[in-house]
């Protein structure tokens, strides 16, 4: 049996913690043996969704083939810190001299930095506390825009619902693919995403803005980015003149809707050729003729500052 | 202010409740006013991961505007029956009588059937459960293999993991698609998936084997799905010979390599056929060349059994 253990911290995230248990407690169901173990300070533990969960103080006998996982918590940036005990920490630390593995969810990371375990280590947590992470512990390796790291025996995920790619991630690296697919099928998840995939997708970066008819209009752009669109055809799909359309959507997005097509054939012509495609059959796959356009906007991608919509989100003005 | 009462059973999933709690706490953070409330016929709840939560017993005044959820429990089949007491049977009812909306996540449908929610209305539950569902309650319309149906103020889910799509579903309807982008985003979410995706998706539907070879090749034609495959390309991608490829391939999943990157095609043609393209177009932006081929196999796949490997997952011999 590998026994997993969840330390928590108050004010963690719920789904944090809830994604990993849920995918160690469903391979147990499907007969891979885990134990899963929840220990805290204290045995009352709070959570940032309101609902208090009951934790044990104790440790369990762990043994190297076993996983102890922090999930993170509430937090505006790492500003409003949460405390850690030094206790705990050691705990940490112990368990992987012994030769085990350690894992965060979220801002959880910052445990980890705390504990000495990022030092000349790759590691990532969420996207609102990377700079924060970077700053605190200059000797980490802050990954950026990827779902989850692995350095050695240390794990760290973006989080939230990150966190359940990465412990699927684990199941496939102790009893196969084959097995985090059917865990992955039980939970409903549609497909598992590889830790190399971005936290920010430009399906969701250029969505913070509240024009309903240009989210309509990406939805069929999302849907069809490898075809060649007619801006008339889009314009007429959501009730606007061509000329309209583009006002709105550049207003919303900061890009055209060719644009906007373009970076979605280009991140997934990234997808492709990092799982080893050629250029060339990366920018055929995605909807180029060939591979030259690619070779250009993948250029003008990398020089690019992000759009002024996605610095301040139009959302929420 | 939104009020979200979870009802809580024991032995329930804790994803079935911590990814829409998360949702709409998060959408609260962003500045969408919910205030959550769970609530049980005792204080102390079991979950199915083994750890408690604590929970309310009063439930707070509610108005239409208001949502309650039940998430769903760890059930054989629903053989293995969990008692909603009667008293909370009828304050589901109670609710949805006064014009508010209800939902259940995963085996939390029983619920809503047993509260006679379900008669007449169309519905869905973990795919697992679905037929036992449709049997106990022969009013309700169980709809197969969608992620969450809507029927006026009853909204049922797949559970697990597309309680998160519900619930992003939710808060798009009440404050627009723009705030569920932005909420899927700080979740690192990938990207909201529709109702009527497919509760199995081609892309796990024949995972469930050992063969870590057919898994590399399925990666291979997962990404690349929209491409002409040379077969020779994928078997020495993968270090085998062509032949040995296709017979593994075949063995593992039922189908050769050709007809699994047929039926990701024909999957993703349907998604855009739905969403509103022709038949036409969506056969060019799967990567057909015209229609023809597309909609022959459309026919074939209404006509086909499960393979085997689905109806006894090799995974479990």
């Amino acid at each position: 049996m590998t026994r997993v253990v969840f330390l928590l911290v108050p004010r963690l995230h719920l789904l944090d913690l809830a994604g990993p248990a849920q995918v160690f407690s469903t391979a147990d169901d499907l007969g891979h043996s885990y134990g899963i173990t929840y220990v805290s300070e204290r045995e009352d533990v709070p959570t940032a969704q309101g609902i208090t969960l009951r934790a044990g103080t104790e440790w369990p006998e762990l043994t190297p083939d076993d996983l102890v996982v922090v999930p993170g918590w509430r937090t505006k940036g790492l500003r409003e810190r949460v405390d850690v005990p030094r206790a705990l920490l050691d705990r940490l630390v112990e368990h992987h001299d012994a030769g085990g593995t350690v894992a965060s969810i979220c801002a959880g990371a910052d445990a980890l930095g705390r504990a000495g375990l990022l030092d000349g280590r790759r590691c990532t947590t969420h996207h609102d506390v990377q700079d924060e992470l970077a700053r605190r512990y200059p000797k980490a390796h802050v990954v950026r825009d990827v779902l989850y790291v692995t350095d050695g025996r240390v794990i760290t995920s973006a989080g939230i619902a990150s966190g359940i790619d990465l412990a699927l991630h684990l199941v496939a690296l102790r009893h196969g693919a084959a097995v985090a697919a059917r865990v992955a099928r039980e939970m409903v998840v549609f497909a598992r995403r590889n830790g190399d995939d971005q936290q920010h997708s430009a399906m969701l970066r250029h969505r913070a803005h509240l024009s309903d008819a240009v989210h309509h209009a990406q939805d069929l752009i999302d849907a069809r980015y490898t075809s060649a669109l007619r801006l008339s055809e889009l314009a007429s799909s959501v009730g606007l003149s061509e000329r309209s359309l583009t006002r709105h959507f550049t207003h919303a997005t900061g890009l055209t809707p060719l644009r906007y097509q373009q970076e979605l054939r280009v991140e997934h012509a990234e997808h492709l050729i990092a799982q080893g495609s050629t250029v060339e059959s990366a920018a055929r796959a995605v909807g180029f003729q060939d591979a030259r356009m690619l070779r250009r906007l993948r250029g003008r991608a990398q020089s690019c500052p992000a759009p002024a919509a996605d610095r301040e989100p139009a959302g929420l003005r």
